[in-house]
């Protein structure tokens, strides 16, 4: 019997990739697992996309919806895209070619809260899950699943779906084994209970998922590594974003409102959260706790160096060199890392009452505070906006950050109105691009206004950003949000006719 | 000594309102009571109205930063606006001249979350509170207090402010004594614990609010009603859309997914508000459960007949009849109505945990189902987000309402991007006109705008709305949420040179 699958009516159902995809079938509602390029399954979507063409070949409809935990890799979302096997994609992507076809009509993308997902299925919002598909690092003896990489959706998946495929990933480390912390709380409302977690730290459910044997109709064995993009060292930007960061936070704590070991740190993904956590290394904090989505080898940093003493997630995303420091350390790091399903992990409850730090980055910001996490120029969806409503909205601090500019200094991520929302001038407290730190706690929106303009914007844009403003004091019908609407979302207009926000006089400089 | 201040300590600190306001200076920031109309000091405000204008006369500056529950009356908001008295003002209101002077960029004003203002607070974000004007029904023998017909944030008032001022109003009904439930938790992130509440009926704290002796500067006395806005008829768009929302519930029932007794409700006020609640006093539902900011007329006849069987809420907005209605019945009502502080009533945590159905008015949606609750042509302040955010964020089913079309039929509910987003396309479940009801749960941003164009939209807007979106579906650079960003916002722009959004060949047929 293999290593990974010690239990014997588990073993009994083991299948090929191309077997246990004969499961699927068109029109279905498929369940993956997967988060942040962690704990996908690795060889049934690829196998199911060759049914699909296939099928198409045939002159069959073959599509399916495929709801996930977030983002998964080329062998998923990018596979069952490129064969048009897609009809619903729930709840984030970040797949270059699933993003193109997204973005040119091809299918539907619903874009929804993380935390939300595993409860509106439950509540029976999103139909019937037909499939479950969820990879897992073992099967123990007694029956019971190690859970991979990255928790997700899975438990949600393996309890509401009618059948599933296990994927036995072997690449996926022993060490896992005993990380998890998987939360029962079958009620619905208006039976729900308090979740008893007061502390990051705080286990509360079994290192284990579990799923009856008789609704399991294959486990297919995999040996292949997760998505594990290459560790890039943070730009000057991020790292002038980070030392804002880092200073804003000294100053709170030398005022009395954060403790000196912070509060749970949740910090998104990429560059920036990266030259954060590189910031943090070389800062004066200790002590520091996480409660957050994702550990990426910056925040594993933290943990093997003692700086941060321990972090709850629901999914890794490590670079290649990070997984050899995770394996190095994993045996010291078990106590410290736990994971959890997102529903846990992103809980507006649990947010709420640990007081959690948001960091999340964000394409663009306007005048008044308003943030667009996900649709370029208002109409063309980047990624999604993730768990970041989750936790701007309860945190502590939301703060959102971003260059001061992309596309080579021709946008301008400080606009007069943003072109889409996602967190609203409500839920956001503090404003960071490498130009500075807006602190927008207890501000009206044209004090707002003055904060972004003087700390935030590139100077290649704050002089149009000014004259906007004092033209909008003077001439916007209400005064509380001035705005004059003509005008509002002309810096996206101008960028999608001329390629840039730049306005002429402004553009000639640049060039 | 009065019947109402029975404890020989604070019957000796009874002063005048002008003796009180005496202790309210320049620059100062204030938290006062009152919400809704309900529970807001009534003399201290009008005193200090009057040193206000003696100051302002004498060449002195003399503003002040106003924190309250939510809405108050003229006697607050209109007084202390009037004699331009208010440098800032948090967090909601709805005064016609505090309004006015708002949108003519006359003061600032801060729009949040009603259940986030007192937890920031006490994190210290507000700086000091120097005095707390608390209106209370009665000081008790032993010097607890009894609370008023609103709690708000009262309980933050009177523990963080230096100084304290209590208005003791006699009109406030005796009944109200046992009705309130003032939960402690002091403690702040990292020490928090669970809130233990899992039931709206659950009691978890005092039914009276304390006050050191020693910070209360002022008792006065007052025999004053509240705002009491007389009762409104429905009228037929609030009761279409009442009609379309209990269709839809019933649905839900039928389908298994929400109790045949429904979920606790949260209900906003107003007619449609009042529609709603007349027309689950007609339905067949029974046993039915608020846990909701205001008990206004409707939901106090739902308790009376029994069909609620007990609501949970931080203010009264009643009619005068609906407060001759409560004295008839406040004895049998006594354990029935719990009355809370509005961090809990609007608690993130609690609504979640509930599985509130969260019924909110709107000012405007868009095709795809993003939400503008407080902006009247993207820049005009009507009232403020109030506790909308609060529940549509985690409530079980987040419901918008609003007539199809206002200004007698000039405007259209229904437009092609929002002027203001207060609730984005992540935290809206339905949107319901008297048109029809369209249900956007698990729908891609297209989607949406079919359904919301089938169902929602006026038939004197319907064709422009539908031409916008199929030239958009055409012509958007991006196709996930299709824009012409040109025309975005043209149908308020045309409202503020026309007055009136219909386009020429539409506003003939209109007029």
């Amino acid at each position: 019997m293999s290593h990974r699958i010690r239990h014997p009516g588990f073993a009994a159902k083991r299948q090929s990739a191309e077997q246990a995809a004969q499961f699927i079938r068109h029109g279905m509602t498929v369940g993956m697992s997967g988060f942040t390029g962690a704990g996908y399954p690795k060889a049934v979507p690829g196998a199911l996309a060759q049914r699909i063409t296939a099928s198409h070949g045939a002159g069959e409809p073959f599509r399916i919806k495929v709801l996930t935990g977030a983002s998964t890799a080329p062998e998923l979302d990018g596979a069952l895209a490129r064969v048009d096997g897609i009809e619903l994609r729930v709840p984030f992507q970040s797949d270059p070619e699933l993003r193109s076809r997204i973005n040119a009509g091809g299918l539907d993308y619903m874009d929804i809260h993380l935390g939300q997902l595993a409860e509106k299925v439950r509540y029976g919002f999103f139909g019937k899950i037909d499939v479950a598909v969820v990879e897992i690092a073992a099967i123990r003896e007694d029956g019971l699943l190690v859970p991979s990489s990255s928790v997700g959706n899975n438990k949600t998946w393996l309890d509401m779906a009618d059948a599933v495929i296990l994927e036995v990933n072997r690449w996926q480390p022993d060490a896992l084994d005993g990380m998890h912390d998987i939360y029962t709380d079958g009620a619905l409302p208006p039976h729900r209970t308090p979740i008893p977690l007061a502390h990051p730290g705080d286990r509360i459910g079994s290192p284990y998922l579990e799923v009856p044997l008789d609704k399991v109709v294959a486990v297919v064995e995999t040996d292949a590594p997760d998505r594990n993009s290459p560790f890039k060292a943070p730009d000057a930007a991020s790292q002038a974003i980070a030392a804002h960061l880092l200073d804003f936070l000294r100053f709170e704590v030398r005022q009395g409102r954060i403790p000196a070991n912070l509060l749970p740190i949740q910090s998104g993904v990429g560059n920036i959260a990266n030259a954060f956590m590189q910031g943090l290394a070389e800062s004066e904090f200790e002590g520091l706790t996480a409660f957050t989505e994702v550990i990426q080898d910056g925040m594993l940093e933290l943990l093997i160096s003692g700086k941060m003493e321990l972090a709850s997630a629901t999914s890794f995303s490590l670079s290649p060199a990070g997984i050899e420091r995770f394996l190095e350390h994993a045996e010291a790091l078990r106590q410290r890392i736990i994971l959890r399903q997102q529903g846990v992990s992103n809980h507006p409850e649990l947010v709420r009452r640990l007081g959690c730090i948001a960091l999340n980055g964000m394409l663009e910001a306007d005048l008044y505070g308003n943030v667009n996490s996900t649709h370029q120029m208002g109409t063309g969806m980047m990624n999604g906006i993730g768990g970041s409503g989750d936790f701007a909205r309860n945190a502590y601090l939301s703060v959102f950050m971003a260059p001061s500019t992309a596309k080579n200094g021709l946008i301008s991520t400080l606009v007069p109105m943003v072109s889409h929302v996602d967190h609203t001038e409500h839920d956001v407290s503090v404003i960071v691009t490498d130009q500075g730190l807006a602190d927008l706690r207890m501000l009206s929106p044209k004090q707002r206004a003055r904060a972004i303009l003087e700390h935030c914007v590139h100077p290649s844009f704050r002089p149009a950003l000014e004259d906007y403003f004092a033209r909008a004091l003077a001439g916007s019908h209400g005064k509380h949000t001035p705005h004059l609407l003509p005008e509002a979302l002309a810096w996206h207009e101008r960028y999608l006719v001329t390629g840039s926000m730049l306005g002429p006089a402004a553009q000639e400089a640049h060039d």
